[in-house]
């Protein structure tokens, strides 16, 4: 992985604790060089992250005990040629903890937007008065309101454990996704259109493939309820921006992004600073010390190895196509 | 209750549902008129609320049939003599049903402090470019991190319920809490000042009580780590807030503040629009349709009584000097 990654996320006390059950053999951000070369004839796990170079054949050819590639972040598929999972190398990656901090923020995001506390939060800032909340912003409050999901992926499913404790009807489109599945989690699976003209909180949750960009179309936009939020913490490219910017400027949508395309907008871009919105900046996943969450994963990941018992999250590789 | 709070909690649809189980005698906003006196006359039940007169032995005089008053919001103290209780009349209250918003906003809110979400997005939006935010905020993240709870109150108790599913460490300060309590409840029972001093976000829930005022004084203001989030929703009497506003200045600790004093800030008081800082106006308790969650406690109450049933939310006069 890239060095600033590997300090981040292995700070030494975090790498003593691996040598507890392992030998480190060295630390590489590439695979050409002399020195990286005799590091991978010795290595029988590699633990990638992000900024980690592509394993093709011929890395694999230069590593001939490799069994295990264990993965601190969350996609995989950019570092990882069809040929690793081929040759039975077991690939275990760390995007079910990565899930978590993004659900997490998810979850915070659909409680404040149902009571439309940052916008709220933002008239005050601006009125610097008391005003009637209930009548600037009608149908306020976390009751009897539908969130719908879209993509019953890692992060959304995660999201729909997180929103079990609250009361509040949660439906979900995936085409992936089974009737039985979706019993399983204890919500209903509805088709887009029904999703989007009846949620008031709209949660994108699916990863960007060819199938995914622009999911939420022009039209899809225009089904959203008055008063509804757009929470996106997927990908941009999911949804139609322009369509989104067009109804939240005319007063009816709210909207949440922690994505957006390009991922940071233009300065003058209408939705800073708009009291509909939030912007972050591509900060729902894990930072800081959510970093050690990755760590930990991996740290248990190895010591699962060691002790000769599977692999907590071991790849599919019948699943790489559709995910993220 | 006054005749606008019964027109948000009790649209003609719910004053419907609740005719199906038993006959509503009158609407009163006041026990003085004769018209009143003679509702009173006849009622079985007062369902109450917010702006409600009060109840003392005259008024019980006047109502000789009267067996049980379902309040219909939180603090019930400011409505009720101690004749009411005195003289074997149930008494119900809609507070822990009201406390459910009040803990939802607080678990969004933790999240988000950990996180340092709303500081991000405020540092984003000033600057409109991409930003090194762990650097901007070192130790932000949801992991590893303690939670401070003043006051294991109805709001209190929720909180630690809503934060169970994550991996946060809770400790409490409730001088009422035993350590039995507090092992039942998953989390451990601390004095104030260790709270103060080891948590990453203090939230206030304590009733607002002679005993409580200035309980986080400027020495307990000034034992909160560097980068900590001090979270206010339950009155702003409780916490020295100069002292918390020269912290913040100072930008050392973090504010969200639903509630402070006076409830509505200067105009020019400098926590408005500071980037550590969230203010809202008094919001996390019920309002829009969690209303609808009050009225839905009063009707399933009175079918209790319908049915002989003990009531679910019953006043214990022996705690009602302790609670909010
Ligand atoms: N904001 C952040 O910091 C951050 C961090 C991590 C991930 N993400 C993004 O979050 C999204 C979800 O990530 P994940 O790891 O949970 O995804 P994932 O890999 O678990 O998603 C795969 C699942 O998505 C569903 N899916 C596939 N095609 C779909 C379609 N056409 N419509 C709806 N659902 C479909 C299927 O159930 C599939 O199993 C991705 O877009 C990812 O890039 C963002
Ligand atoms: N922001 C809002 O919109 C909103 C809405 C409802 C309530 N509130 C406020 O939230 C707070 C909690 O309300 P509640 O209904 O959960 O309270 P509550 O009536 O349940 O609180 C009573 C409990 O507080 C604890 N307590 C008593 N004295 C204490 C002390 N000195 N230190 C610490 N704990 C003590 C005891 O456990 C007691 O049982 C109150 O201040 C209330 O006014 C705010």
């Amino acid at each position: 992985m890239a060095p600033d990654v590997r300090e981040r996320v292995f700070p030494a006390a975090r790498i003593a604790r691996i040598e507890e059950i392992a030998e480190v053999v060295g630390f590489l951000s590439e695979f050409d060089s002399d020195a990286s070369r005799r590091v991978l004839s010795e290595a029988d796990v590699l633990v990638t992250g992000w900024g980690a170079p592509f394993i093709d054949a011929a890395v694999l050819d230069a590593a001939p005990r490799l069994t295990a590639v264990l993965h601190s972040a969350g996609t995989i598929k950019p570092f990882l040629s069809d040929d690793v999972l081929e040759r039975g190398i077991r690939v275990s990656t760390a995007a079910s903890a990565n899930a978590v901090p993004v659900a997490e923020y998810t979850a915070a995001m659909i409680v404040l937007a149902n009571k439309k506390v940052l916008p709220i939060a933002a008239r005050y800032l601006a009125l610097r008065e008391e005003f009637d909340v209930e009548a600037a912003f009608p149908g306020m409050g976390n009751y009897d309101k539908r969130i719908g999901i879209v993509g019953a992926s890692k992060i959304g499913r995660k999201v729909i454990e997180l929103l079990r404790v609250y009361e509040l009807d949660v439906v979900v489109y995936d085409p992936y996704l089974s009737e039985d599945d979706a019993e399983g989690l204890g919500v209903e699976a509805v088709g887009l259109d029904e999703l989007l003209s009846t949620s008031d909180v709209v949660s994108v949750h699916a990863p960007s493939l060819p199938a995914t960009h622009g999911l939420i179309d022009a039209r899809g936009i225009g089904l959203m309820r008055a008063g509804a939020t757009l929470l996106n913490t997927a990908r941009g490219e999911i949804i139609d921006q322009e369509a989104l910017t067009e109804r939240v400027l005319a007063g009816e949508l709210f909207a949440i992004l922690d994505v957006s395309t390009p991922w940071v907008l233009a300065a003058d871009h209408p939705l800073y600073g708009h009291e509909h919105v939030l912007l972050t900046p591509h900060v729902a996943g894990s930072l800081g010390v959510e970093l050690g969450r990755l760590a930990d994963v991996v740290h248990d990941e190895l010591q699962r190895l060691v002790d000769g018992r599977d692999l907590a999250h071991e790849v599919e590789a019948d699943r790489l196509s559709i995910t993220a």
